[in-house]
């Protein structure tokens, strides 16, 4: 997004290229169509289009959506404070409300790193007609699986 | 009870008949390739096959498809119970191996059934090369939301 | 802590007159030595000091204290928001750090309220030496039991 | 195996009795008056009896204590498959019914057992005239922190 050199050198401008590419690795969020839109050390923020193929029994977004892009922000907010292998040994979900918009946008943060696991935490708001709504909060526990 | 049409009418047939119209209605479940197989009073099996857009960065089934299918199992369970709309509240997975294989089995069942909400539980298991592998365990609080 | 007649009968006051009221009638929380400290619509804090008897095996407190005291805080803040009967469905904790002070405080606040549920979360301080550590999150999904 | 004295040393013996011996080095079990009634390889029961100060405003169990049964016989589950430390990083606890009993009855197994963590869940049942309730289901991801 800028043409200024030091910044796409800074930092957080490293751990979006990063993402991106691992982001890009991962055949299912291809498909999704979810993007990194923001990096920061020990935060991210993802988003993901609504699309058709997305929706449960009541056309809303399936739950197992909530739970890959919750899942999926907490892992990059983690993989920002560390360059190891991480799988998620936990994930928990709760759905505040019917997931309804033309976007999904999640915030995740790390609440404790560490050496041998990570606590993170998220939210998912729902774009419709330009205004969020918080649909779904989340925390995953992610462990290090090489050094 | 024993004689073909009758059985054709069974309650669990009855069962699978109007899971597999729900399940038909979900396009996301139609997506994943969802299939249901058993459904009795407070259980159900559904299993989906292995497909490249559903891996995550290393190749393994995406933890958000670990999460849909737990969920997805879990709900059916609970509609074997009830007539009445079924919400998630909350869902939580524990992923015990990397979810490897050439289809997953979800088995779900209710724990507790209520007029309100109920608790159910799943197991996940990965099938490859002709033999199963738990790979996730979950367990989903749902809301009765209309009666 | 007022002497002031208008404050005595805040919105907050009474709150934590009334959830005052019901900490003393739970015989744990007696037990335990939990007071309300604050208390405003949607939030509420709590604290517990430390006692001999409230240890695991490696003298930090146990985590089922850290699981009462967040469930407790939880309970409390949806209180705010409803006159009904409230019991938790399913709570769930994050123990970040060994749980190491003289007291600890639990700050507990409502996601979402709702007719028939409300979700929360807390954070657990432990205080050792005049300086806080956040030693664990938690979520309760609490179900409101009569009207 | 089969004499009096090989049979007092057995495997599952030997587990009891060290099990027994960390719960008697846990001030906080110690006044629940916690007991390690069995012990094998990955499972354990616990139970302990009612007292009037483990109430909840109802004059239920109170959840926190259901939790501590929950977290502690996960804890010696996992303790019967390793000599290293282990911490509980992640419980989640479901309350199905009311917690009213004389006794309460914590069955615990290992679901995965691992070189870093441990999966495990439990079942707590409600001793009320001579008969049992399941009351709650919980599960907890332990840490091992010493090798």
């Amino acid at each position: 997004m800028s043409t200024d050199v030091v910044d796409r050198r800074s930092p957080d401008s490293d751990r979006l290229v990063r993402l991106r590419r691992i982001n890009a690795s991962a055949a299912f969020n291809r498909w999704c169509g979810i993007e990194v839109t923001e990096a920061a050390d020990g935060r991210v923020v993802i988003e993901m289009p609504w699309r058709d193929e997305a929706g449960q029994y009541a056309g809303f977004l399936h739950a197992g959506l909530i739970g890959a892009l919750i899942d999926t922000a907490c892992g990059f907010a983690a993989a920002t404070m560390t360059g190891d292998g991480l799988l998620a040994a936990h994930f928990a979900v709760d759905c505040l409300r019917p997931a309804v918009g033309e976007r999904f946008v999640a915030a995740a943060s790390v609440v404790k790193p560490g050496r041998m696991q990570f606590f993170t935490t998220c939210e998912l708001s729902a774009w419709h007609g330009g205004k969020p709504t918080l649909v779904a909060t989340g925390a995953t526990l992610l462990t290090v699986t090489s050094r």
